[in-house]
């Protein structure tokens, strides 16, 4: 089962809003729904966004500035939707002049080598790191890095899917990941359907847990990396590279290379979303603070390159002041 | 208005599993119903609890060392049930041989005494733990260590209380404080009631919001301070303390003394509360994860006493290594 593929003119999607109770799919035709759906995370994760995007731009093939420009407005911070778009435009300018139809069919093709890149990209992520995952480690990660927030298997998760596979007997933490708790609805339900061995824990959980010794590695995905090695990833994973460094423990960020962006030399240079501020104040049906109070939601957070051991990419293991050197 | 007082013959309490939707009060009429009460949290805090365990011996007078055993055995962490029972077990012993009318009577004294010097005790630690907020300050709390947490004006709210008043015009950043929510719940209605101005953030905002340079000074109750200084609070409080230390932010605990265990040396002596997993898995009436899953729950956490740069107490602030002297 993938999360986003190209099906009879359509992008089909799990709605990754309706898990863990429901898997649902959703019917994506037009590009107003591919920018209302990632909006409004039915789609998320960075790789996931970029074969988003993609699509998006099959979709909005009639007029391509205006899709470029309504997709990377859809959510600043991933730059898998910019390297998605941009990749798609060069294919958009190599058949400048071609009727509509003809170019469509263009685009849908390297959309789907996009997301068919996506799985074997992961699945050297996980290859290779795996290599840093030792017998019995418990494995913090936050959010959701995993097949949800790609193509298919995942980056953070693919990691964990990998060092399972070779009978590493690990155990994985997995923080909720408030507000919007993809690790309690998304990653959980993956480590179940997978039967990885977890236990799910709240945020501010981690310190404890790490204190106690019972978390060896962290490893998480990244939104959008600098040239300097600093990663932003989902709130929350800064604090846990500072409480990894603390412990001792090797904080480790998996992602293609796809998501670093080479344009901007630090992590200060990131843009983090602020989302509504109903994510903190109700969860679900249920309003959990008074009313007409102030509330900050920044959806991520930059770590900066001197709490990282290394980044998972599909071409190895890095640290992070190496990371430049994979531009070319 | 006091979060718990003796009414009539019954214990009122604000039964803080109603906030804030509604504040509604409980009649508390027999030992079961306050060890009950105390369990499932409609009453929590440190210094509340105290007071609660100490009315709680009221109640429980035709068998105090059923009533001493069952308030114990109600919740591990906070030390304040065991002074509060110790306190009212020495007042039983002065009274021995008195009929069960005069004993009750003598030993509701002492509970009231407990709940009158909880309050003073609050405003001493308010007056001492303004000095270390300056003007302008963005101070930082989890959980809720309010009026709700205490008889009256709490203790890191008290502080808090403390400086808005003298004018220092500060803000607040209260922590929800998963899975309870207290901070979400308590303290946000607390600060609301009081209109000191604050903002709601998730636990994991923490860390991005003092790396951007938007909190100066972190507050928090404890529930359980061993002789070194080391400190057991709510869950988080010691990730909060590490990332305080790493962006060299002052992190201070506001306790009464009755919270210092002197018959402990460390914080590794204290006993950590597991609570039911229902408390991660929901919220209100929403399952936030998959069934049949692993999950952990610990209560509290153990803040050492090197990440704090004074204990605010009503005898003034002290070093965490300085506290043994307060034994006397």
């Amino acid at each position: 089962m993938k999360t986003i593929e190209w099906k009879k003119g359509k992008v089909r999607m799990v709605d990754q809003t309706k898990l863990p109770a429901k898997l649902e799919f959703i019917y994506v035709k037009s590009l107003a729904q591919m920018v209302s759906a990632i909006k409004i995370m039915q789609i998320r994760g960075a790789p996931a966004l970029g074969s988003a995007a993609a699509f998006g731009m099959v979709l909005g093939v009639s007029n391509l500035d205006v899709a470029a420009k309504k997709l990377l407005d859809s959510r600043p911070t991933a730059v898998n939707i910019k390297w998605a778009v941009e990749r798609m435009l060069k294919i958009a300018r190599a058949g400048k002049g071609m009727a509509t139809p003809e170019l469509k069919k263009l685009l849908l093709k390297e959309a789907l080598k996009i997301a068919e890149e996506d799985v074997e990209i992961n699945k050297s992520i996980g290859r290779n790191g795996a290599k840093v995952v030792k017998k019995g480690m418990s494995i913090l990660t936050v959010c959701n890095a995993g097949a949800l927030a790609t193509v298919d298997y995942g980056t953070a998760l693919g990691v964990i899917r990998a060092a399972h596979g070779q009978g590493k007997r690990i155990h994985v933490f997995a923080a909720e990941t408030r507000p919007r708790l993809q690790g309690a609805k998304l990653t959980a339900w993956e480590l179940k359907q997978e039967k990885i061995p977890f236990t799910l824990i709240t945020d501010n959980m981690i310190g404890h847990l790490m204190q106690k010794g019972e978390i060896d590695l962290v490893v998480t995905g990244a939104d959008r990396i600098a040239r300097n090695g600093d990663s932003a990833n989902k709130i929350g994973t800064y604090a846990a590279a500072v409480l990894a460094k603390e412990h001792g423990i090797p904080f480790y960020i998996a992602a293609p290379i796809s998501t670093i962006d080479f344009n901007i030399q630090t992590g200060r240079q990131i843009v983090i979303e602020e989302r509504p501020e109903a994510e903190v104040t109700s969860i679900g049906k249920e309003r959990i603070c008074p009313k007409g109070i102030k509330v900050r939601n920044p959806a991520f957070d930059v770590t900066p390159a001197k709490y990282i051991a290394g980044i998972i990419t599909e071409m190895g293991v890095f640290r992070p002041d190496r990371i430049k050197i994979l531009k070319a």
